[in-house]
């Protein structure tokens, strides 16, 4: 038998491993900086949680566990009913009763649904797993990808905005992605150009037309919308919409009038203008970001606290790194839950990637649930694109793949025992490190190392033995030197 | 609808997951500082990828996928047909050609047999994933939950035996369980053994009878060995081996005359005998663990290398803990591919639990994937059940559940708009903070901070604003102080 895995599903070998756990780390260390907990939910849901909430696309993609124990000799009758409404397009519950998760979402909705008694609000989750879709799979396009969310529940305070904001940005500026660019649109915007263009019941069509302008561009975008039975002069004032131009104050002096005189309109663009407005105050008072992976601690310093003027002088260029927050009223997003602010995030115009992150407002997470009026807000990160990305441009730091520090050969049982010994020094002292499995000869384990990436080899022979030295050689360099026993520790940390 | 989730499912709330992370980490750490390293593998497998390795109550405790487009009109008969085999107990790839993980030893096998030529040997890869199980839930039994394995493979050596030795007691010493107890055995011995009393083809009857010793006592033990075909004079031979006692030494000496005189008898002591005396010898040398979450770094000292006479003053009492490791001839492993030595770790005899880990060697990890040859050895960590001996013993961390550190309140607009800009210096030094979302009454802010476990409440008002200043309650306590805004940081870093 020759073995193979699914269509659209990796295995992830040690390398691939250290590199997302880098990304995935980097982005909740950051949320966890702004107060935000963990949640995890079962891979399984009932078939009922998910049915229904993704569109009927959406159901037909949803992987569905077969029921186990339908050879049970008594229940094959019923069985056999039930598959023919499986046949004919059905789920029920004699066949197939769970299913895979389809994304983070419906799973947190359960989640504060099932528990809100026992939530406090506003709650703040991360949640950091895999989903499961039957896509047909390409480039880029996988059966089982990880999605990684952070959410704001029971708080319509556009404080929550601000805090997302900060957060794209300090998780892209500590991957190495200061050119990013978010964008920012609001729906209540989007809603408002609706009602000025043949009304609320063709929000859907513009905001789908809208959605394609980059792939198809304007004069398709207004070629579909007269097919979707918008008038001339109103496609000619979306196009006027779409065009809008200039920094973002422009803009939104721009569209105020535009919509200004709309309710939902004036809604909208006071909210962007507020989260515009107040990013830019807060950035002007904060030029440090975080480190991610090893956050600066105990420094204690206080030199660039709010009009201290002795800050500036220790910092990294990147450190001061602007938020590139840009209005774009292009910016639709499909999803149709979104009913205020949304964000869409881009990776540095130098590599050639769509979206690698997106979220918005909503007004009710919990109603299909039974629990109405929890409002809320949140972002996710595309993690198998920031992968792309981060490989492309070369960013994942050389640090975070090696394993081993140290191989210490194997030159016989005594040699080897007190290589074993030293080695499990190391270890007390944080050192990864491992002695070659064998005695075998130096060529194999010297390979071994180099295969495996371990930057430094320690010979420790008869002479070394007697003499309570080893032979340490860096292998980049090529450089070896004999050290005494107890000097290995603080060389190897120099 | 009255939102659930499947049975024997779990979520896992803020708390739950810290503390799971904080075993996750702990164990993982310890890997890393012998050279493993990780590898996922996807949730799914081909469905021929699992079926047959896990015996046939195995087979129907795995959760089968549901092909998707079974409404597709022009395959129903087909699929009506095949569904008929699925009631008479067979999986068709019409039905179901994908099924979940049932563990991580098969997908491993299957993995390093795709990839043999790429990889270098040996080949140690950890593994932390969940994995699913279509078992009756019961207490402490779940349909999804984490495994948590180490292996080498592609090494006969008896090195890998003893850093596994180690690995098992610098996770549990690093956990607070240093009175676990590591039990060793060999199957060599069990076979030899079998040779004994009534020939190979009685080995399987032998270990499971043995197998239930606990449960069951050594009366029911010995009326099952004689239903199963072993003479009165065999079970008295068996008697006499598992009462066989003393300390390791005395132990293997008794075992010696019992079983010496058969080869693989003889080739199981020795091997015993290598592992305690060659754990005993290299501890003798080695009196610190490390850290797991902080490994201790940058020190460099040398003060506890080999033969160094300064070691010890600065050690903590759990560091020089022994390694309790202890020959138990009634351990037998209940696996079948287990080949040489077995281990199984308990819990401090304080805590009514079973085994917590386990692991052995075994000749052919991938014959079953056309792979013939990959001897290995691996070991496992019952992850559930060390987080209910942790909680139990109550040895989680306090530290680890903590999110933010500090909450400002908001007491409007001017005042939020700066206890934001310090909640961002803040961050910018890695304190984790949050800003409460509105202005609302102070009782309200506080019950939040308390309900999330907050151990600093920040207030900043009109009068603080003009002085520039803020006052600082630590939860806990009930002390506050008026602190400057340019001393925040270094007062919380205190």
């Amino acid at each position: 038998m020759k073995p193979g895995i699914p269509q659209g599903t990796r295995d992830f070998g040690p390398e691939t491993v250290r590199k997302r756990n880098y990304i995935f780390q980097s982005i909740r260390s950051v949320f966890e900086l702004y107060g935000f907990q963990p949640l995890e939910t079962p891979a399984m849901e009932n078939l009922e949680t998910l049915m229904g909430k993704y569109g009927e696309e959406g159901d037909k993609l949803i992987f569905k566990i077969l029921n186990n124990g339908l050879d049970n000799p008594s229940k094959q009758d019923t069985a056999r009913n039930d598959f023919e409404s499986v046949l004919s397009g059905k789920n029920v519950k004699g066949i197939t009763e769970r299913a895979l998760r389809y994304d983070l979402t419906i799973p947190f909705a359960r989640y504060v649904a099932m528990n809100q008694s026992q939530l406090s609000f506003p709650f703040k989750r991360y949640q950091i797993q895999p989903v499961w879709r039957a896509d047909r799979p390409q480039k880029g396009r996988y059966r089982e990808f990880y999605q990684c969310d952070a959410d704001v529940v029971g708080s319509k305070s556009l404080l929550n905005e601000l805090d997302l904001v900060n957060i794209y940005h300090q998780v892209f500026v500590n991957l190495g992605l200061k050119d990013y660019e978010l964008k920012i649109n609001s729906r209540k915007i989007l809603s408002a150009l609706a009602t000025l263009c043949g009304g609320q019941d063709k929000m859907m069509d513009i905001t789908m037309a809208i959605d394609k302008l980059d792939k198809i561009g304007m004069d398709k975008v207004k070629e579909e919308l007269l097919q979707r039975g918008i008038s001339e002069e109103q496609v000619n004032v979306i196009e006027q919409y779409l065009l809008i131009d200039g920094d973002n104050f422009t803009k939104l002096q721009t569209i105020s009038a535009l919509l200004g005189d709309i309710e939902e309109g004036k809604q909208g663009i006071e909210e962007l203008n507020y989260v515009i407005t107040n990013i830019q105050k807060l950035k002007g008072s904060n030029h440090k970001t975080v480190g991610s992976i090893q956050p600066a601690k105990g420094s204690g310093e206080s030199s660039n606290l709010i009009n201290s003027n002795t800050n500036g002088d220790h910092q990294l260029e990147n450190e001061e790194s602007p938020i590139n927050l840009t209005i774009d009223f292009t910016l639709a997003r499909g999803l149709n839950y979104y009913t205020g602010i949304i964000f869409e995030a881009k990776a540095p115009s130098s590599v050639k990637m769509g979206s690698i992150g997106g979220g918005g407002r909503y007004d009710d997470l919990t109603g299909l649930f039974g629990v109405p009026n929890i409002a809320g807000v949140g972002i996710s990160f595309g993690v198998d694109r920031i992968y792309d990305v981060l490989e492309e441009l070369n960013l994942f730091p050389e640090s975070i793949v090696t394993s081993s520090q140290v191989l210490f050969f194997n030159l016989g049982e005594a040699e080897s025992f007190a290589a074993n010994q030293l080695a499990q020094q190391l270890r007390a002292n944080g050192i990864s490190c491992e002695l070659y499995h064998e005695s075998s000869k130096f060529d194999k384990q010297f390979k071994y190392a180099e295969k495996k990436n371990i930057p430094f080899i320690a010979i420790l022979g008869s002479k070394e033995l007697e003499e309570k030295s080893i032979i340490v050689k860096e292998l980049a360099t090529g450089k070896q030197e004999s050290i005494q026993w107890s000097e290995l520790i603080s060389f190897l940390h120099k």
